[in-house]
């Protein structure tokens, strides 16, 4: 697969997290010729919280990983994760998968189960094989090491064209607290979950409860505001684990928040830069929404539409869709009072293109490739933005013979 | 434009409608060397009635009607469309231009203006170049004719590859009552809302009321379970026209009901088949849900994703995206009882792919260009179908550029 033309320049230098070790290996699950598991290894104490794919038909590692949240962090805490193959849709054999990889960890580790967590991306519907991957956890085991997290974003990707990684840190009390994340996703992304597989760690401490809540908060502000294709992936999962190790107190600490928002936003939008086939990337800013229930409505609305974002790939300045997307999305409108823009440039105002506006200025804007559309509806204060990309033939390339 | 594969072998004989007759020409809206207007005039004392969208950017003509709809029935009345320009987004222009051509055919004709009912098509957001319209209207009035239905539903076509008609008859107390209707659509296409321009004649005999009671009970049934991209038009109108000229009363007759709804679900269907890149037709079946609303909630998830979609288009069995689709959907779902079938065959079943099923029979049935999906959703006896296209390069070459 090619790689993305939105793709950042490179890696990001991430920082060494204490209490978080990593391992990847090469287990042939589906692929060849590459790395397709990551093993990480938390010190005792590290506190897990986690968000999830809201889907009816989620996949069974996502299950367990929702049984085993808030419970005690006392000793350390495995998490293992496999490309190839979602473990979704596969009956009790994929309850089966889990409990066997669960159970080979805990073997090789001395962590208990109940402290070990799994995701599984790939194909869903065929059985997970799993004895591929219990075989190799001694060795990963034995590999385990500190510096592995590119290596680890690497061997989680399935159609994504580069490995995803954000970081960030602040000083809190003249002490520095680290944040590292990693993510994979490209194709079934669709906001209102957790998007995809999003591992984060940092050595600030805090409590289970206090992260599960942080965390939940955060990523409807980020992961749940992009769109690629309105498809919601059975095994979304989206993880953040602070060992403690820097000794600060993050509790109620804004700078931290600030921080893991930053990391969170950042690894999002990577995810929509890698969207199948994307050429384009597209920030929806909605305000004067009657709430801001209905800007995310009117955001999800023009981001989903196969026609705005065909003409976005065509670099067809066709505001009339976004009217059409709007009109068509059930929060409140009125054609008389909304106004668009174009990065800087008024399109629409007052019920009709606004007198000012050329095609000539729209079409050269929509040559850019980071693209802002602006819609304000002129009705209340509600507020929203959602990012998104194109929709080419490339996405069809790759998806009408993804198995194949 | 290359003819949809789809396309029925050749546009049915339409009957005479006594009480409709229809003129078209050529006004050079935007279309060059074809004809782009269509005019009707339909006899004293004909019920009209309309189901038009919800957008809340709906267009000047599409509120015009709605105004007009439900007033007394007494005189003639008229109905004029064009096409290549949309007359939506077009501020106080666009009800300008919606009077004038209001204004032109009551001069032609003698008919008070709240009975002339307009629609236009095509191009939203420019101004309606009006006046090449209203220069028509004297000539298409001298030349209209019970015969020219066909000529009328090709006049109203955009990105459609094929006009599109559908006729019924039943016979109620040895009388003969006659139904002729014609339809344009082909992207911008989702249910929810009458789909596209609908024009239905029939010589019955049935009052104003009645007739949008049953036009929008069968619409519920017929255009609005069809899908060719989510998006919904700003100028969705479905007009029925009875003229009484047979005699018959259909206020209560089930036979009449029958034959509408065969009529409706015809054109409903020719829409799908004309829709933008379309290579399958697609019955997506849902029953054992637990209500109707939920499984037109599945059965829109399935026909809407553009992974099930691609996957279609790519002739790959690929009944996980099917399961992704399920869980995203919002209605209730339960894994491990639900079933899903191609045709006949048996695919899933008891939370995994049946045992019985294998790739090479799924394959095989994806080959055909009729395909029928069937999703048993095991939990009550809510039922819904959905009628859709799979996803392809032909709808990107189409809409990436559709109006350079």
């Amino acid at each position: 697969m090619a790689l993305s033309p939105l793709a950042p320049a490179h890696f990001p230098d991430l920082p060494i997290i204490e209490g978080v070790r990593f391992a990847s290996g090469a287990a042939g699950v589906k692929y060849q010729g590459r790395h397709d598991v990551m093993l990480v290894e938390l010190a005792a104490g590290t506190a897990v919280a986690g968000v999830f794919t809201r889907s009816a038909t989620r996949s069974a590692p996502v299950l367990d990983c929702q049984s085993k949240m808030g419970s005690a962090a006392d000793g350390r805490a495995a998490i293992l994760v496999n490309s190839g193959n979602s473990n979704a849709f596969t009956g009790a054999a994929g309850e089966h998968s889990v409990a066997a990889i669960c159970d080979a960890v805990a073997a090789a580790s001395g962590i208990p189960s109940s402290r070990i967590f799994t995701a599984s991306t790939g194909v869903i519907g065929e059985r997970l094989l799993h004895e591929r991957i219990t075989a190799k956890v001694n060795d990963l085991w034995a590999v385990l090491s500190p510096n592995g997290i590119e290596d680890a974003a690497n061997a989680i990707m399935t159609t994504d064209t580069f490995a995803k990684g954000a970081t960030a840190d602040v000083v809190i009390d003249g002490k520095t607290v680290r944040i590292a994340g990693i993510a994979k996703g490209s194709g079934m992304i669709a906001p209102d979950m957790a998007t995809m597989l999003v591992y984060i760690f940092t050595d600030a401490k805090i409590s289970q409860a206090d992260l599960q809540i942080l965390l939940s908060t955060l990523t409807d502000q980020t992961l749940n505001c992009i769109t690629v294709d309105s498809d919601t992936s059975t095994s979304d999962s989206l993880m953040c684990a602070a060992t403690g190790a820097s000794g600060v107190d993050v509790t109620v600490s804004a700078g931290f928040t600030q921080a893991l928002h930053g990391v969170m936003l950042n690894l999002a939008h990577q995810v929509v830069r890698d969207g199948e086939g994307a050429t384009k990337f597209v920030e929806i800013h909605v305000s004067g929404a009657a709430s801001d229930a209905d800007a995310r409505k009117v955001g999800l609305s023009i981001a989903n539409s196969p026609l705005v974002k065909t003409a976005i790939a065509g670099e067809d300045p066709n505001w009339g869709r976004i009217i059409m997307a709007i009109g068509k999305s059930g929060a409140q409108a009125d054609r008389d009072r909304l106004t668009i823009r174009f990065g800087d440039i008024l399109v629409a105002e007052n019920g009709w293109v606004s007198p000012d506006y050329t095609e000539d200025a729209g079409a050269a804007y929509m040559k850019q490739q980071d693209l802002v559309i602006a819609v304000d509806l002129g009705i209340a204060g509600g507020l929203g933005t959602i990012w998104t990309c194109d929709l080419t033939h490339g996405y069809i390339t790759i998806n009408a013979d993804y198995r194949s």
